[in-house]
């Protein structure tokens, strides 16, 4: 037994509002929905941190993405209220971004999923014969 | 400054190899592929705590299911190692589905999750002038 047996019950205890498992399992989807597509969390992981980054800092550091898509994505994490975008109104504009506060705590919580996928067994059998617990 | 912004730096710093911005993006979205699809997760929270049900029992408790899509995600969870399938060498057979010790550690981590979408503020100032700043 692992320290992470006694914290796991039938559904997860949390801040949030009570959960069936329908619920718990639409709310988890939603996150998911939310952090689909390889650029956002490419995007994610540029600014953690606190990280402060130009557009052309961004486009630069992530070279498979076109402008179009950039832009795209850095909107949508927008208005989802991950990112942050700054305007700083001069000739040409400086337009900087950065994570919410909201955004940036999303940081832990992707390093446990990482964690998880890290601790998966090598070999993990996957059918048991009933005989073996002694059915 | 909330208790997340200690623990945040550039990149997650977990038990898991060292990670670029690319190799952790790129590890969030392969956990995430492995999630995808409703009735996963739907599976996931019927089995957390323990749980250990039939197939029919299953079919039952998660209506939207067709048989054979049921089929389909519990053998796409047993080969990612998420769920064990006990067979009963019986007449009939009987066959009962439960999570892995691994299977069953990802609760905590999408309690996580859920604890973050459910901290989302409730409005999220998506663009900030410079002015503001003071620049």
């Amino acid at each position: 037994m692992t320290s992470t047996d006694k914290k796991v019950g039938n559904l997860p205890e949390g801040k949030h509002e009570p959960l069936t498992r329908e619920t718990a399992a639409a709310g988890v989807e939603s996150v998911l929905k939310m952090l689909e597509g390889r650029w956002k969390l490419v995007i994610l992981f540029h600014l953690f941190g606190g990280q402060v980054m130009r557009f052309s800092e961004l486009e630069r550091a992530i070279p498979g993405i076109s402008q179009k898509m950039l832009i795209q994505q850095l909107r949508q994490m927008e208005d989802d209220g991950i990112v942050r975008r700054i305007v700083y109104p001069q000739v040409p504009p400086k337009v900087e971004y950065l994570l919410t506060e909201w955004g940036q705590s999303l940081c832990p919580v992707l390093d446990a999923l990482l964690n998880w996928a890290a601790a998966r067994p090598e070999q993990e059998q996957g059918e048991t014969s009933g005989d073996q617990l002694g059915a």
